[in-house]
């Protein structure tokens, strides 16, 4: 990576406890990605993308702030990326999924909460990620009591812009959503400057589409028996996809799909496990799930997570004449997000047992985030309909540390050997 | 108590399992509430009520059913207890408070989840809660994550109707509220087969102002030292206050003031430190804190907390010659409830900050329950606003086992001391 420590310095960051962290990255990725045997070329642009993880992409969002433009962080698929595009700011996804930032997100939250917002808060309060630093404002919304509360505390030190996701899905609940968005896109026409027209909200949703679509199609190839790619590295794309410029990411991926395609009539069965994963999301540089069972005779396959599945499927409706009709469509695809925070959420049990065919999956692993509320009480739910429908699932709630690391290995394996 | 077997036996109780409870709550009474010293008179009807808790209470529900009329259970302030007695039903608290269920609960929930939600669905499951078993229908809301995924569970024993409590305080929060109210009418309605009118409204409303009216005078008592009534006993009739017939309540509450306004004259100072408790409810007969605390040279004089000043604080305005304006009534009211699960819920600091100075207390006791992350994120901002302010304050965070009642002993003895 070139030096940035000009620019790290006036992004206020503490340089010296910044140093530590990137110390740490490079011999984690080595270790869990480049290890890996015989991955295709098209995951060199993304071992690029980490390796200038708080480098190049931090360059390009000075630049465009320099320019006047505005940089918006984000913490969960339910906030409408379309919006933030068409004014002509960039998002970028802040959920922390390493265990360097846990101890500082303690110093200000309770230590029985989940590790992706202690981490992201730790992150910010520590003064160690170049992403926080360059957000001219947050935007959070009320999946979860612990990231509700936490805007409160990362209000403090920048602003934050929350959004009151419904927690059902009645007719009045999209209603309710779409004020949500009408609300969220003044106060994005505020920050930036820049009027919504519906001419650039319709770029904007083709742009985010394209995305999905390029995700989707990369999603397509692990159906194959054995997937083209590990699930380490779809799940690397999918973490990247929140924070890299969205054109050129896309335009990535379908490069890295058009060799999958080729690679797919090549690849040999192994006789490995096909794995589904769902449940919480895993953001960068959490890769210790998948670690630990692709390190076993098994592959995963299908992320039915925020991580995964939840972020790209469904398109937004392009059609549509007035502002009105376009944010409808938003409203629309967003709150068919099977998320764990509505109540019921019957969806994602469909969506399990959808791709549990689709995927061809031997088995499911429930994870968990430590003290994630929703997720766990679903776990039930989950576990009634799949070992009805004959699938076999385990359970793992974990954290950032890697103190479990061997107890996890340890029923991952005993559970490949039982299905 | 009387034999209420038969009546217990057609509520479908596992009676053998209720034994053992019925064996647990007269001694643990006896131990925290008989041994006081120079009780006011008035406690003998709440001793009485808690005597009979499983007993005459419930034969009084079940003679309202047998007449055609219904039961609800409720979980929280936030549900409007004039909706449900406009249409001739009855509301009944069913928060579980007792260590007794939460093995039960945890059967189908999560172990790391508040035991107040694990006990509540305990004694749901466990068939040993007589106040459940007469409920035709829950009513749930979505006030936290383990109660809005807990109420999924429920539904399969007894029909649960969701209230979808907005998140924030805008205008715009409090016409949906307004919103959820309307659909709750429609479905007592239903339920009860009576029509809400004006009058049936206006009347009920009346009543819980009385009742709320009562609550607030038995608790200025507190404000004078030494109170003429103990934090216990205070405590107690709060949570009496969720399920005993609220005319009769009212009066007995009246009864016990007008001797308190006698008492009071006579009353010496014995230097007890005067102790606030802010924080997570304490359904009955969860009175552990309280215990502690009185058992040492302090009191108890005043809860912020929802059982305690969020229930009462704050009427309806029975003003309105329609449906629609008492509906609004309602909203303001309940939706000016300053509970952890907004954000942001600054009237909750002022509240606290304005309760030590009317009560004048010595310190102020933050009382978590274990899991609870709105309460316990939310820490942060009370202790600030008390520091600032020179108020001393401690946290707790406990559940209902008594494991850790010698640590918080001294821990409380050591903040006694200190302040």
């Amino acid at each position: 990576m070139a030096d940035y420590r000009e620019l790290w310095t006036s992004l206020n960051m503490d340089l010296e406890k910044h140093d530590q962290l990137c110390e740490v990255l490079p011999e984690l990725y080595g270790g869990v990605y480049l290890t890996q045997e015989n991955r295709p070329e098209g995951m060199n642009y993304f071992n690029f993308v980490v390796s200038e993880v708080h480098g190049l992409r931090i360059a390009e969002l000075d630049k465009h702030r320099k320019e006047g433009g505005k940089v918006l962080g984000t913490f969960c698929v339910f906030v409408p990326d379309e919006v933030i595009l068409a004014a002509n700011a960039i998002s970028v996804g802040l959920c922390g999924g390493s265990q360097f930032w846990v101890p500082d997100g303690e110093k200000v939250l309770p230590r029985n909460m989940c590790p992706l917002i202690k981490a992201a808060v730790g992150a910010k309060i520590s003064g160690t990620c170049p992403y926080f630093q360059s957000c001219d404002m947050l935007v959070g919304e009320t999946t979860c009591d612990g990231k509700k509360k936490a805007w409160e505390i990362l209000n403090e030190y920048v602003p934050v812009h929350v959004m009151d996701l419904p927690q059902m899905k009645r007719t009045k609940d999209y209603a309710m959503w779409m004020d949500e968005i009408k609300i969220f896109i003044e106060k994005v026409e505020e920050l930036t400057g820049n009027k919504i027209t519906v001419d650039n909200l319709k770029k904007a949703i083709e742009v985010c589409n394209a995305k999905r679509r390029a995700l989707k199609r990369l999603y397509n190839f692990r159906k194959i028996t054995p997937s083209p790619i590990s699930g380490l590295d779809a799940l690397l794309i999918s973490q990247i996809s929140f924070y890299d410029d969205p054109v050129r990411f896309t335009e990535k991926v379908n490069e890295l799909c058009d060799e999958l395609e080729e690679r797919a009539k090549e690849m040999k069965a192994e006789g490995k496990k096909r794995i589904m994963i769902t449940g919480t999301p895993m953001a960068l540089p959490n890769w210790k799930l998948h670690h630990i069972i692709e390190n076993l005779p098994a592959e995963v396959v299908v992320e039915e997570t925020c991580t995964g599945t939840r972020y790209f499927e469904n398109e937004v409706d392009a059609e549509g004449e007035t502002i009105e009709a376009l944010i409808k469509n938003m409203a629309d695809r967003y709150l068919n997000i099977n998320c764990a925070c509505f109540t019921p959420n019957d969806g994602r049990v469909e969506d399990v047992l959808r791709y549990a065919e689709e995927y061809k999956v031997d088995g499911v692993i429930y994870y968990n985030l430590s003290f994630c509320h929703t997720y766990s009480v679903e776990y039930k739910k989950v576990e009634e309909a799949l070992k009805k429908a004959g699938i076999p699932i385990m359970n793992i709630e974990t954290d950032y540390s890697t103190e479990d690391s061997g107890q996890i290995k340890t029923r991952v394996e005993a559970f490949l050997e039982m299905i």
